[in-house]
């Protein structure tokens, strides 16, 4: 059924949308009094040693204008020490997700940052984590909101939360491409810093739905019954007295690229797509829809444009996941799929300008939420995801490495992969078999950092097959598994387990050759 | 405050109770005109390879009877194959938490497990599972009512509830000391058999909370509002035409032996109560009370005891965990502790004699709950619960071991360790320093098996430090945790550290080495 008709057809949706799109854009960028300042000026209110939380997730909706200032005062007279020397900063930076080169390129350069959290995609704050030249923790996107607002994570006092938006009022904003963890950010700052950004369009207005979660012990459940339901506004609201700048800007995102579909990616989808209709057949979850997640990058916008292949009969086909990518765009426009819950568009420029010359009709099925709301461990599981992530290796027992090449080398951070993969009744890691042009083996004896456990993972798919754990033991999961192994990889992985069972156990592990497979470099 | 005063007083509770405990408690056991049948009897319902699905959790509250005589059936003639011949059974049996002797030991000796799930507490079933004669696998207690209730896990076409209780019905049955998974199991299964313990006070009647969540998309948040509310009610209702059996039974659950608490015990729990007492100042998540959790054991009972003794102002203590231990019922005794909500009753032949000679009076601050609630994820989120927990292996990064000796060698499971560690937003996981008399250390290089990842875990308690872990990179982690560590190892583990950054990395290992200490036996 095409996505007009369905509409048109008034079918059965459980969703009870509060306006129209249109009704949440509003229609100029700077509302009351608000003195607008320079970036650099705005600069200066950032203590030398602040926390500085900043907006932005899946690499678009950070702030640029202010954090380039900030670099750019840090390298005035370069080392010198004297009159001339630049800011010495020493910054705690924490974002909702990945952000742009000037926060994770520039301030890195400028030896700004001491501190960063949770997750990042850029080479120059990546090899300074793993210099150790800055200090890193991956956490879950689900609980990062806490983290920052209750404390005991990092130092909130002259804490200055660093926000892009599309509009500003006295004790409001409109956040751009992502709202990720902008809303407690605010919340837990000492003061903010506003970016109104004019290249973003103010239609974004028309896919977020803010959500703020009260204090424990009296926390109420998120209210959300139905997957594309909006439960808040468009708006994050402040004291105030927090507005320490509003500062005008330009400039789009860096658009998202992502290599065309490989053979493998191809061959994985094909087997995601068959086994997914086997569990719909199987399980009664599915009998009116089914609602999916899919990890960032090119394999799972790939995963997802092939879903549309997939003989689900006439179930809905529902994404509620973390970030909105270029095959779900597909989707929604073929009718495949039904609606789409992230809390970021991560875009192709291709993808941006269909998205923004159409935001308002987007915006129908599209919903934009804190990330608390898009990876929320409730929510995951009353909706019943279907949860699909990849991987850096999956060892025969069941176990999955998504963060630190050879057991030590940070990639970008766990990000939402444990909050889906955890809670999700459902959870698939889908990854090739093997990297570096096959010189590598991702199915390995054991996994050298362990993001996800032997309790959380449900099926593993590569395109060499697919290995359903559930319900099984360690030795059964590890036969299961080498047949998921590119064939070059299986005899030597069966020796491991000849190996490994000598030992006994109900894991059977070999410590001493475990890790023979794995890159020291 | 003493328990009765606050009572009398009729200060704040935030709750709102339904009933009397005393109106929860039925007349009589056996309701309805249902035929009773003999435990050999009741056996020959369930099929040879039956999934059998059985109450019990903290090794309390399951079937005693049928399992019994299905062993015994086993074990008729022996190993004969004539006439003789005993029953050739391959069960699957699932049970909540861990069960007693007549499952985990007379039906391993008659080989009659294949299949085992999820957690276990006997010398017979753990030997079996680690020398791969029956098929375990671990699962998180708060979703392993979904994985039976929604498949993939165990084959529950013909599959048989066997349940413990104090009544039953037509279409309804109290469980006796435990709750646990029961409601799902009876749900899934087939067929259901109900054992009618007149040993078992009719008064347990009074604690039991009943709480079916619903099907995914459509379920419903689970409506608790506070730790000590109540939700359902005392019974598990089931079809009628379900019911295969009712055998009347008697005998008392074996109970729990706690040892004396240890200095080493002694000191832990000291560090926590200073740490707790800080933990109260710095966050505003514990301005009226502390919600807190601990593990199941002799270490968990002490640090309950002493809990007492640490000075949190005039918060109440509320415990929201899986099982009520000795421990709380001499804080509920002194007034100390407010309420406590678990899923089953796991006390010394002491502790069941005080519940059960005053359970009504116990039942106006004791709630047991289905487990799915009293592990709740997202009640343990809302809450705010304080979880504490012990562990096999905690390693320099905060990677934690909770199940596998060695890496391979299966204690007991990961219960509910999971569910707590990784919802709550302050996880403690407190150990002694040293196993095997000082021999092996429990703050090792790498953990050879990993539960509970760095993402989730906060502090690490020892006798000898407290290493807070919250906004920390793995290097300062390590720093923290070395000081944790029995001083006998510091300087291997700093050794090791070398070793390790000479790789560099975000979070540097030297997997050469990383288990030179592990012991292979």
């Amino acid at each position: 059924m095409a996505r007009g008709d369905r509409h048109a057809a008034g079918g059965p949706r459980g969703v009870t949308r509060e306006t129209d799109p249109a009704a949440r854009v509003p229609d100029s960028r700077i509302h009351g009094d608000l003195a607008v300042v320079g970036a650099a000026e705005a600069a200066t209110r950032i203590p030398d040693d602040a926390t500085m939380l900043v907006s932005g997730f899946g690499s678009v909706g950070y702030p640029k204008a202010v954090p380039k200032a900030l670099a750019d005062a840090a390298a005035v007279g370069g080392d010198d020490e004297g009159e001339d020397a630049g800011r010495d900063l020493s910054l705690s930076v924490v974002s909702g997700g990945s952000v742009g080169e000037e926060i994770d390129e520039a301030l890195v350069e400028a030896d700004a940052i001491d501190r960063r959290y949770p997750f990042q995609a850029r080479e120059a704050i990546n090899a300074a984590i793993n210099d150790g030249r800055v200090a890193f923790a991956d956490r879950h996107i689900s609980s990062l909101g806490d983290d920052v607002r209750f404390g005991g994570m990092v130092e909130t006092d002259g804490s200055v939360a660093v926000v892009e938006a599309v509009a500003v009022g006295p004790d409001w904003l409109i956040p751009s491409t992502s709202v990720g963890l902008t809303d407690a950010f605010v919340e837990a700052a000492d003061s903010l810093i506003v970016e109104v950004n004019h290249d973003q369009p103010l239609s974004l207005a028309a896919f977020h739905d803010v959500y703020r979660t009260g204090t424990p012990p009296e926390r109420e459940p998120i209210p959300l019954t139905s997957p594309d339901e909006r439960i808040g506004g468009p708006r994050i609201e402040f004291e105030p007295e927090k507005l320490a700048a509003v500062v005008e800007t330009t400039g789009r995102d860096a658009p998202y690229e992502f290599r065309d579909p490989t053979d493998v990616d191809l061959e994985i989808a094909d087997r995601l797509g068959d086994f997914l209709e086997r569990e719909v057949e199987r399980s009664s979850l599915y009998d009116d829809s089914m609602r999916i997640q899919f990890g960032v990058g090119s394999l799972g916008n790939a995963l997802m444009g092939a879903l549309g292949d997939a003989d689900l009969g006439d179930r809905d086909l529902i994404y509620y996941g973390e970030v909105l990518q270029d095959g779900l765009l597909d989707l929604l426009d073929t009718g495949e799929l039904r609606s789409a819950s992230a809390t970021s568009l991560a875009l192709s420029t291709e993808g941006q300008e269909r998205l923004f010359e159409d935001a308002e009709r987007y915006a129908e099925d599209v919903v934009i939420r804190t990330g608390n709301v898009s990876n929320g461990p409730a929510l995951i599981d009353r909706f019943g995801v279907v949860a699909v992530n990849s991987a850096v290796e999956v060892d025969l027992y069941g176990h999955v490495n998504s963060t630190n090449l050879g057991g030590s080398r940070m990639i970008s951070g766990v990000g939402g992969s444990g909050d889906f993969t955890r809670n999700a009744p459902l959870s698939v890691v889908a990854l090739g078999s093997t990297a570096a042009g096959g010189d590598i083996s991702k199915i390995v004896p054991k996994a050298s950092h362990v993001d996800h456990t032997e309790h959380d993972v449900d099926v593993v798919i590569t395109e060499h097959g697919v290995a359903d754990l559930r319900g099984t033991s360690p030795r059964e999961r590890a036969e299961a598994l080498v047949e998921c192994a590119h064939p070059d990889y299986r005899e030597d992985l069966r020796a491991y387990l000849d190996r490994a069972g000598e030992g006994g156990g109900h894991e059977p592990v070999d410590l001493d050759t475990a890790f023979d497979w794995t890159d020291r470099a």
